[in-house]
């Protein structure tokens, strides 16, 4: 069974997204997460372009990995320099990492229009720099950026930079797709064309500019390579790097390809969650494996196939990556829906019995004025446990007022108070916020977390509104969706009604009681 | 040049996506954006699957598309049962669309085991169906479903089912990845292997479940397809469908394969943002191609390098696909846009007053802020001709306040007081509503109306709110669309704030200016 080495750069590359800003101490979280899946090299950051990566490699010395190898990465030499005397070495060698992946320019067209300097000035870059971090007992990688686009003009040349560095020591030559224009055919021809000629190990690092990095990978793989490049969840410049997520099962489940241990595999879907939790990004619901989407039946037929045959309309298990399947709960529900539903949460509910008809009964007529219970499991979920009494009220509401005012000046105030019973006492608190629904979910809160601390572990990380029957204008009856997560996992809760901040309040409960009834 | 035709699936397996609920309407509107843009066919939903698609049919009739035809999506007859009798063909003929598009099962183990008949069966429905609706002068196409999966199985009984589509008279056959699990290579030999067989034309469908939708896509059109299936920003269930959006360019630019002009490919990120409105979705900061993130450049080694040369960082040109560029100031694919819409509005905007860089530069603030004029045209000329000073004041605010209760038994109490300008008379009024929008739309409609009769011919007839940055939870910003008809038009307006009721102050505010400009 072939094995491909793993090489992740989402503490470089994927922070390069736009909206990812890490602390060092986010980092050095996320590098102890990647350690116990079982990648192989984990690339830190750039030493020589700021302080906080510099940072980072000083503590990550601290840190007891298990399995990965922390790398530090930086550019070939400048110009016409000893690599002793060139900075961002220097600071490569500081950052004190056994191994370093050097980047060095593959393309002409970037060493005469960007460097500004010879061909042959570029090779001896390449070699001086690995020669002198081989002499210094490094373990070298070398990343040949824009290796696709310069070996279509000028192939010789490409090829020469990758043969410097592999006759300089480097242990692994490395074939970059940086503008990810590439599309899957030729770069696999590539791969194939160049592969004969690398001793060493052989990787691949793609962008998803064209939407195919993960193909990419996989395809160059096959050709191939035995070390990927990518980061979890695909985060990365522009469109992102490839998909670490995507590329590990793929290779598994299709091509018997081995990276991490099928037990870590499993953990797959909770480590893309945390490091999106870490990274304050919301995982797409859609991502391929992993998102919460990835194995969600909808579709009448598809759903009465899969309860069928579940390969029927899965492309693999979804429990190899610690996925699930999930059957939606939508208008063309039935009860074999509800029942298969009620089976996941272990509530015992029986085909006949009367608790099944009345809860059939009361969610058609949710579902009638608008709720949207697949959009909403948390909901859902709690729906049936109150109707089945597995749970006791945490608080009773006595009553809450929003007050919204713009003045003469334009300028705007929004502020709730509310009023609520928890254990026997009364609790009165006011919030301000930044329109009404935001004072609200201030004022909830603030009446709450003495009495129940844990809730401040959570936060709201997706609001969405929908209005329902358009034509009623603003008296159209709306349906707010919220979304929850705390460091485990992310959940939904709905809410409808007219009064859109009432509709805010039903899905702020659901939101606080799911959070209370999960711990 | 080599050709592909385009088909749309977004109003069909795109609805099927987690989190999306389009009406009618939507659908209509999302139909004529598609046309406009040149898409072949638009598969406008499955008739006989709920009354909601056949509406959409009988309304499309009367959409005055120039270019794209309608499809109407089904499947084959049930076992054992004439054509003509079976309720799903009949709501095929009875859409009434002159295309029609029928899926038959490929793969033996769905024959025998979902659909529970014999293998000869399955060729039977399939020959009759498709007959049936020849009959009937209608053109044929023939989704292949679960066909690679059925392929790897039992190679002869998948090609018979499409040999059957072909010579019962069907004009294309589609292979379809259903579940999405075929890596790039495996599915471009099966399309290399069956191309000799297909004599009609030859059309592609792919999900994204192993995330290379658009690779598979793309390499199907290398190996022989001409006619791909998709939807726009790929939407669909579980991880989504092969995205146009990428689809398109990548096709174009990477190979010179055409399907949309070039000018219609210019309006492609303008098309992918208005179709994300409508279906309520964010669209996808990093998206390919068509995303805001697409071709913004952070790391300063790119940004130098882009700024001596856009090749160095860049797969392709951005305007290609009217996307921009986010590092650099001038903006000449905003100009012309704007002095395009200018000239349909006779303002006589002129490439160099400075009227028009002053425009300019407030528009780009204001899509900054989240304003997004393309789904909103009436506050967009409301703007343009308030700069310009085409028109004076109609009221001024003095202030509003809005409350909202909810006391101890449930009961919901909202309530808007308003005091305007008008004329030089002050007017306060009050009112009662629905929820606090509703109550301050009654409010300015009270204050105004007594002023300006017309007002009382007007009324809203949809409301749509997204939020913008969800990870603020509550304190997000929201941004807030209103439609508003009166007996001969309908006209969009738009707000954005992080207080959703001033959101909507200003979208009621230009609706009502917009109807009192307009008479």
């Amino acid at each position: 069974m072939q094995k491909v080495i793993l090489y992740d750069t989402t503490l470089r590359d994927g922070s390069q997204m736009e909206g990812i800003s890490l602390t060092v101490n986010d980092k050095l979280r996320i590098a102890e997460k990647l350690d116990d899946l079982g990648i192989d090299y984990i690339e830190g950051g750039w030493p020589g372009s700021n302080p906080k990566d510099m940072e980072f490699f000083k503590k990550a010395k601290k840190l007891k990995l298990k399995h990965s190898k922390i790398t530090a990465f930086g550019s070939t030499r400048r110009p016409h320099i000893s690599p002793a005397k060139d900075a961002n070495v220097k600071a490569l060698l500081k950052a004190g990492s056994s191994v370093i992946t050097i980047f060095g320019k593959s393309w002409d067209l970037h060493v005469r229009e960007i460097l500004k300097t010879s061909l042959d000035e570029n090779l001896k870059m390449i070699k001086d720099t690995v020669s002198y971090l081989k002499s210094k007992k490094k373990k070298v990688f070398f990343d040949a950026e824009h290796f696709f686009d310069g070996y279509r003009h000028n192939p010789d040349y490409a090829l020469s930079t990758i043969l410097t560095a592999q006759e300089a020591g480097a242990e692994a030559v490395i074939l970059c797709d940086t503008n990810g224009g590439m599309l899957t055919n030729d770069l696999e021809r590539v791969v194939m064309e160049v592969r004969p000629r690398v001793k060493v190990s052989y990787g691949i690092h793609c962008h998803n500019d064209s939407e195919m990095a993960v193909a990419n990978s996989v395809a160059a793989v096959m050709a191939g390579c035995d070390h990927v490049q990518g980061t979890i969840n695909g985060y990365g410049e522009r469109c992102g790097n490839a998909n670490l997520c995507s590329i590990i099962p793929a290779l598994k489940v299709k091509l018997g390809i081995t990276s991490i241990s099928d037990n870590k595999l499993k953990e797959l879907t909770e480590v893309s969650h945390y490091v999106a939790e870490v990274c304050n990004m919301k995982q797409f619901d859609t991502q391929p494996f992993v998102g919460l989407s990835a194995f969600a039946h909808k579709g009448g037929v598809h759903v009465n196939a899969v309860l069928k045959r579940t390969e029927s309309y899965e492309h693999m298990e979804p429990q190899i990556v610690g996925n699930r399947r999930r059957i939606l709960v939508s208008e063309l529900s039935g009860k074999s829906t509800l029942l298969t539903k009620a089976e996941d949460l272990n509530l015992g509910l029986k085909k006949d019995s009367p608790h099944t008809k009345k809860i059939l009964k009361l969610l058609q007529d949710l579902e009638y004025e608008g709720y949207h219970f697949e959009a909403a499991e948390a909901s859902f979920e709690l729906l049936l446990k109150r109707h089945m009494k597995k749970f006791k009220k945490f608080f009773e509401l006595e009553g809450f007022r929003v007050i919204n005012e713009k003045d003469d000046k334009g300028n705007l105030y929004s502020e709730a108070t509310i009023k609520v019973k928890v254990k026997g006492k009364v609790k009165h608190t006011g919030c301000e916020g930044d329109g009404p629904v935001n004072a609200l979910d201030g004022a909830i809160r603030k009446a709450l977390v003495g009495f129940y601390p844990k809730l401040a572990d959570m936060h709201l990380s997706d609001f969405k509104v929908r209005v329902l029957d358009e034509k009623a204008g603003t008296a159209a009856k709306v349906r707010v969706l919220i979304q929850s997560q705390d460091k485990e996992k992310s959940w939904w809760t709905i809410g409808v009604s007219e009064n859109i901040i009432e509709a805010c309040w039903q899905a702020l409960v659901d939101s606080v009681e799911y959070k209370l009834l999960k711990g």
